[in-house]
């Protein structure tokens, strides 16, 4: 079995060492994304993508599976030539949902806390006591009911926030309200002090946090974007935190990654910047899993994860 | 039935208004704290105490009972003419509890997910990312196992951080490893990553967390203190954040509060200041259990939260 793996370049050595590991009878072969495409290169079973290339489908047209390290594959399905007749089969939860969850929770007790207001009087060495506010006065929404977004809204519930879910077709989730689809967006939004997006990147989710949206929220609401960067429109919500109708942001993920170093978030202290962590991958979890499931696929086996390309996730 | 309390000036019409409420039969009278003391007042047979006052026992001697209305009685047990054969009963959590918990976990989350350092990295337009980290691969230390603190303890360890507790006494709690007494308090501090205090202030913990105790702490440790202000060393602390040592620290309470706005604390990022709020009481509940307290003596019953004078708790 061959398979040929599209990675970072300074990231690559430890992914070699793991897929060695995890298939030793397979042959591994780093595809070298910059530099013209060959047409001798080896013929792969299997394709691991976790950095896009464009000539890496150009060599490799007909591979029996293309497998993602990330769950978000709009990356992927960007790509010109990604093979359409080929399953493409994205990572489920290697250790990204706890994170993300953690990540959605410590925002909203942090917002709940007031605690970028306190940070904010620290600058300016201000001792002004605001009246406590618990999880119980907060109403938060999660956008995107998937294994991820429900474990949010679980988790938000059990701190004892008012949760609203919101999905592209109806869930059914244990003291969670939810809304499906467009037509119950706004209902979805009216009133919300706090809301968080682990919506995917579709041409639907686009912008889906534009001005119109984010003016339904609560005065004061915050939000919090651990999808992908294109749900927001940034601007919109540049311009929501500067009116003070946004108390706050807190953004993992941006439209243009890394976060160009010109950009006005950074420089906003009601909005807070990280790296694009909330779900870092953990190479051995993502390694042991895509095996697990090209070992499947070898045994003719169906697996799960597999990405429905109108959908788009 | 008379009862005297002593309150802040601009807080005063609230509480008078609860009480007034709580207790309609009662005659209510404000202590004024900032005159000189008069020999004619009407004797109360209860006194309440939120802000302390050099006269107040001058005039009232010998009340039935004092009540606080904050969980920490130091302030109150330094005064000179507290009547020592008087009870002494403390607010026992009036919704404070909660708020504590709340905020120690998000310290804890917050340390977890290296968000102090993402809030550096922003100031510098800096797009870093640092390995992932989730609280299994944190030793989280409770200093102070009463209410508040075991309930802290039993919070971390349901979101699996590794948790010791510390206690002047022998505790038992599920899944969290307890040391007793200053023979003990060595083995408690050693390699801990994170350590939240809520120890009451007394002559024993004054100064508890002084530059060996934090020494004992791994590299690059996080302190938080919700407790009093007098159990760190702050000249220790800001030492050892200078030097590294520390990552940082979450200080809600201080030797002197307000803080100073010349005091060194606010100008570091590494630390966060907020203004003692992270266990506000809440007048309603705390009238209440006040109240209900008062009716209980009243009819000669016990009540608990007496406060054992040698302890200081």
């Amino acid at each position: 079995m061959h398979i040929a793996l599209s990675l970072p370049e300074r990231e690559s050595s430890p992914w070699m060492a793991l897929f060695a590991d995890a298939l030793p009878k397979a042959t591994l072969e780093r595809h070298e994304p910059d530099r013209s495409p060959r047409g001798d290169v080896q013929q792969a079973d299997y394709v691991v993508v976790a950095y896009p290339s464009k000539t890496l489908f150009v060599e490799q047209p007909a591979p029996k599976a293309v497998f993602t390290v990330s769950a978000g594959v709009g990356h992927v399905l960007a790509l010109a030539n990604l093979p359409r007749g080929v399953p493409l089969v994205r990572v489920e939860d290697a250790g990204m949902a706890a994170q993300m969850i953690r990540y959605a929770l410590t925002a909203a007790m942090r917002f709940t806390q007031r605690l970028d207001t306190y940070r904010r009087q620290q600058h300016a060495a201000q001792w002004i006591q605001h009246r406590p506010r618990g999880p119980s006065q907060v109403s938060a929404g999660v956008m995107g009911l998937g294994v991820i977004g429900s474990a949010i809204a679980r988790a938000l519930a059990v701190q004892r926030f008012h949760v609203r879910g919101y999905a592209r077709s109806r869930k059914d989730l244990a003291g969670i309200r939810c809304y499906a689809g467009r037509d119950e967006f706004a209902a979805f939004l009216d009133g919300l002090d706090f809301v968080v997006s682990v919506l995917p990147a579709t041409p639907e989710t686009a912008g889906i946090l534009d001005r119109d949206a984010m003016m339904r929220l609560a005065d004061g609401a915050h939000v919090v974007n651990i999808g992908r960067g294109n749900l927001v429109v940034e601007g919109d919500l540049l311009a929501l935190v500067d009116s003070g109708k946004l108390s706050g942001a807190t953004l993992d993920v941006f439209r243009e990654e890394p976060l160009p170093a010109a950009h006005p978030f950074w420089a906003r202290p009601e909005i807070t910047v990280t790296p694009h962590v909330s779900g870092l991958t953990i190479p051995d979890e993502t390694v042991a899993q895509v095996a697990d499931k090209i070992r499947a696929l070898e045994r003719g086996e169906a697996v799960s994860g597999v990405v429905d390309f109108v959908r788009g996730y």
